[in-house]
């Protein structure tokens, strides 16, 4: 079975980097130095759970992932810009994302800068190129412009900075989180049920899994920056510390913060109950974050 | 006939502002600060050109201007963040914009980040809502992000960086504001072609009057920066030839530059007889800007 997974997992990967390597495409040596930059960024080896949930659940629906594959790589190149944004001197200084100089060191503060909002501006450039209906293509682009927006991920990034170096209490911390890194993995599990045309029985079932994996995804981030490997991490670990960050693991400690990933992981997977057995992989998905050692 | 045209042109920044207004309300305290980083950049006191523009062809083409009001705004929003990201210190580190602080000197570079973020996500929310038909709306925000991204306005940033401190050719230095100041304006009149449904010609003659005044308004910022007054303009005056700028006037003297923005101002307006005597105010709207001292 985790063979199959893993296969399975693999394969959605390829047509997703497939897919982002064609938008990626430079039109123009004259600004040439921006797409590198932008596609440096997107292709370095993030885990992709984004777009495969956005295919997964049109999957799951009965969809056609041709239909699914721009908002997917959409999802993907909206990710890839914030965190080029966030590594920037005047937000949380990163010079190092996943093992490699970030973005602004590679290519300089204003490239970093431009390929974030370029990266944003083609998310939505890609999206209108769905073949699902007129409408749909509208309420999934709609949906994806809230999600990342001051209402969703930038709100969750503004709250975030405002409580820095503050005692955060857990219901603050998890607010921050369900916006911040909660409502981008929120929207690919409802794209990816609205361009299949789902009930809203399977949109809302689709966003309890998508929270509940993105909680439990934080949660494990916390627990890895204190018990990881900084080679499987590509970064330091105890730089949560080290920054006089509040985390799940400082407030609940490392034995109640694992067992929070262990209720949200059977959470996410019994909300699943509703496609039946149609649902194998994405179960197997969320037990992977779980175990997963970077 | 002077004050018919101000006349309708408070109208419509009248109407574009109030859309504003509602558009940048912000719904939660937990980010007011950068929905108020947002709001200080849109209300600062811009010319509100590009929306102008939308809703105009969209009337010279015998649309209904509510269609083309989201639009309107998504657009001046892209521009704002755009002068928000312009001016950040890894960018050109302008400390006042239009007689005021900038973005990032009022509210802190990493607010002045997210809030230009934000306005660029909340344009292709707002596009959505346009009561147009969904493929109608649909290609209109395809040519709302294909113009301001990597191939429009980001590419002509990208340009404009590289030719710093360079001896730029008179082609290059139109290469780049055809790209950098001249696609947003372009989009503009388009989008107000197609929300209102017109055929080709129409859609061709608004991108040839957008060019030329576009490019037009840009030589008379060079002119401008020489002989204007610097309390009408909001910023010193002699600031291009203080950071070695190339512009028009300094390839090509004062006196052709005057007489280029004459020619552009006649060729755009040339360019509105196939709109035959509906568009008297886009024609009187050519002659302001060449007239302008600020």
């Amino acid at each position: 079975m985790a063979a199959d997974f893993n296969q399975f997992l693999e394969k959605d990967i390829e047509i997703i980097e497939n897919a982002l390597d064609k938008y990626l495409q430079c039109l123009s040596t004259d600004y040439k130095i921006v797409c590198d930059a932008m596609s440096y960024s997107v292709k370095n080896g993030g885990k992709r759970l984004r777009p495969v949930l956005v295919l997964e659940f049109c999957k799951v629906c009965g969809g056609d992932i041709s239909k699914a594959l721009p908002f997917a790589c959409a999802i993907e190149m909206i990710h890839t810009y914030s965190l080029i944004h966030d590594d920037l001197p005047c937000m949380d200084d990163d010079d190092m994302r996943r093992g490699r100089p970030s973005c602004h060191i590679a290519f300089g503060e204003e490239y970093a800068l431009l390929a974030g909002d370029a990266l944003l501006t083609k998310a939505f450039e890609i999206a209108t190129t769905s073949t699902a209906s007129p409408d749909v293509t509208l309420r999934a682009i709609r949906e994806l412009a809230q999600k990342s927006g001051v209402g969703g991920m930038i709100g969750g990034q503004v709250m975030d900075l405002l409580n820095e170096g503050k005692n955060t209490s857990l219901e603050t911390l998890k607010e921050i989180h369900l916006l911040k890194t909660g409502a981008l993995i929120e929207c690919a599990a409802t794209i990816g049920c609205i361009v299949a045309n789902a009930d809203e029985e399977k949109v809302q079932a689709a966003k309890t899994y998508a929270q509940s994996i993105g909680l439990a995804f934080q949660v494990m981030d916390d627990i890895l920056d204190v018990t990881g490997d900084c080679e499987l991490l590509g970064k330091p670990v105890g730089s949560d510390k080290n920054n006089e960050k509040s985390t799940y693991v400082s407030i609940l400690g490392l034995e109640v913060s694992t067992e929070m990933v262990e209720k949200l992981t059977d959470f996410a997977k019994e909300s699943l109950d509703v496609f039946e057995n149609e649902a194998e992989f994405l179960k197997q998905l969320a037990d992977s974050l779980k175990s997963r050692e970077k």
